[in-house]
């Protein structure tokens, strides 16, 4: 995949649905905060040292290429547009943090997407893994097999009591953040929600919106993720957050179930006209597009809407998004009406794209 | 056509639209009041008279037939089921008034439902004619013609001074009501429709619903008929309504002209919306699909919309309303909710019938 391609083509591999759990499990991430010795971390450190951690990366940049056999690109932030950083944020594939001050930052990405590296974001390296469906194992693996490359050439900060040293001391110990997207209609219609909000501190979970920390909730997609990185190792954190999210999938398909059984014409009825605005629009807006996908979303995972592959919901999770659709306009200046005739448009080409033929 | 597909079939003439001026104007109505002498008008009338009245146009229905080379059904209005009254008031066959007190009231009406003729209703006889678009001249001509008959062999209240006597003033002299069927939703939806009703008092014109006097206005729909029947010939009455009806229309197109000018995009969205909810809800109201309908029939009338014939809009003006559908489902008693999931069920196939394939 081209560099192009990277901003013009939202397909990521974790969109594709093959996933356990795939009704409820968007995607499943698994990030790894590493430092190195003797280099401030990127808030201390000066342009000098920052460029210094990028270079040690691009380096050893052959040699994680021959380990996870899949081509990598880097590219620095500062020379991105500022459409395309924020494309990638859109992508799930940097944080909003990492394009603050773009001096010395980059993205290091995979060829297929599943692996992106963040370097100089609030850590010097942050290792990200991403698949679809519910499976931390497989992210984790990949993600210790790029970190055990790196360790076993540079030099990582790691104290025997702390474990690894990271620039936020709730990321001390592991440094391992598992973070898995799902989607809740059911429990967000049936008004329980709150309950798995309310509970999740208490279970080491923090949930938040579609980007991650500080982001707002919609179309229904949350982001649950482990809050403790100290004092449990990998294995323990991954069973915790695992089982937490077995459980929130059996409310959310109980959840469906009491729609179907209780609301069943209701429900079939909000979800038909999702899709009718949706196949029709000209204009919409970017979260009536969220909030409209997610009834079409669910409509399907009920087996209420076979005419579309749920595929499309996950690509229109990033294709219909303002800033990748500014930046395919290349204009940053694009007005909000544009853009939603835009987005309207998109929409209405993916569920043609994907609209399923019946024999 | 049966009895029976009286009742089944929504189809009448005037909703074919190939009368004149048919973006705008769904039908031309033209109604004569006549009165038998010597019998009491009907509110006045014992049984027996209204019987008589009864009798003596079923005696001469044959010559109605020889006249006009149409078959005449008579329908007594006590012998129909109550839902099957009120369809005939959904397809503008009879009025609300005529069958408060149904003994020895009857609809006769044509083959072709271009005649129905009321008996006893407010008057003994109401002559009524109905064509598609603007065009006065055609239903006045065969209403004559059927008046003609009648009084060459039956003896109508007429004065010399006063014409032709009726139960109520406003329909002394001619007797005559004509009435234009609008589709206005360009002079509402640019807020102008309210000068066009506070003008009509002053042309002598009433602006009602879409059932006539004291009906509400849905769908944008509105009944345009002279007001005096006094004091002017038939000519001078249908000449004054036929020169209201085509200033309307020529503000209506203009109307729509701007819409299309200063606003295409939002109407674009609003009509395109509206189509895909009607062709995918599982349940809609009856003033909801009257809304819709009026828009998507705009986005046909502006060659937005070229998926679905004009057609569709004027038959589902009767099929998707609320008796029709009860007495389609022989239940009388059937929950709103029922209804409103037939109407949507209606909807959805009558948008799929007039589908228009493109080469």
């Amino acid at each position: 995949m081209s560099t192009d391609e990277l901003f013009t083509n939202p397909y990521s591999p974790w969109m594709n649905g093959s996933g356990m759990d795939g009704d409820v499990v968007l995607s499943s991430r698994v990030r790894l905060a590493r430092n190195f010795s003797d280099i401030p971390f990127p808030n201390r450190a000066n342009l000098a040292q920052l460029s210094e951690v990028k270079a040690m990366m691009q380096e050893i940049l052959p040699e994680l290429e021959d380990i996870t056999d899949k081509p990598y690109q880097c590219l620095p932030i500062d020379e991105l547009t500022n459409l395309e950083r924020k494309v990638l944020i859109e992508k799930h594939l940097i944080s909003n943090n990492h394009i603050e001050n773009p001096e010395h930052r980059a993205l290091v990405v995979s060829d297929d997407r599943k692996v992106s590296i963040m370097i100089n974001e609030e850590d010097h390296l942050r290792i990200q893994c991403m698949v679809s469906g519910l499976d931390l194992a497989v992210p984790l693996e990949l993600a210790s097999k790029i970190d055990d490359t790196i360790e076993s050439k540079l030099d990582i900060a790691f104290n025997e009591k702390m474990g690894y040293l990271t620039s936020c001391p709730t990321n001390l110990g592991t440094g391992l953040r598992a973070s898995v997207m799902v989607h809740l209609p059911g429990l967000v219609f049936t008004q329980q929600i709150g309950k798995i909000m309310n509970a999740s501190p208490q279970l080491g979970l923090a949930v938040r919106g579609l980007y991650g920390e500080g982001t707002e909730v919609i179309g229904n997609i949350f982001q649950i993720s482990n809050q403790l990185t100290l004092g449990f190792n990998e294995q323990e954190i991954m069973d915790n957050l695992t089982s937490a999210v077995l459980e929130i999938i059996m409310h959310e398909r109980a959840a469906r179930k009491a729609l179907m059984t209780y609301s069943a014409e209701r429900l079939s009825d909000q979800v038909w006209r999702a899709f009718g605005i949706l196949k029709y629009a000209r204009s919409v807006s970017a979260n009536e597009a969220l909030s409209l996908l997610s009834k079409v979303r669910l409509g399907i995972d009920t087996k209420m809407i076979t005419e579309v592959a749920a595929k499309s919901f996950t690509e229109l999770l990033v294709s219909s998004r303002t800033n990748y659709l500014k930046n395919l306009q290349e204009n940053e200046n694009l007005s909000q009406n544009e853009i939603d005739k835009e987005r309207a448009k998109t929409i209405r080409e993916t569920l043609e794209k994907f609209k399923v033929v019946r024999e």
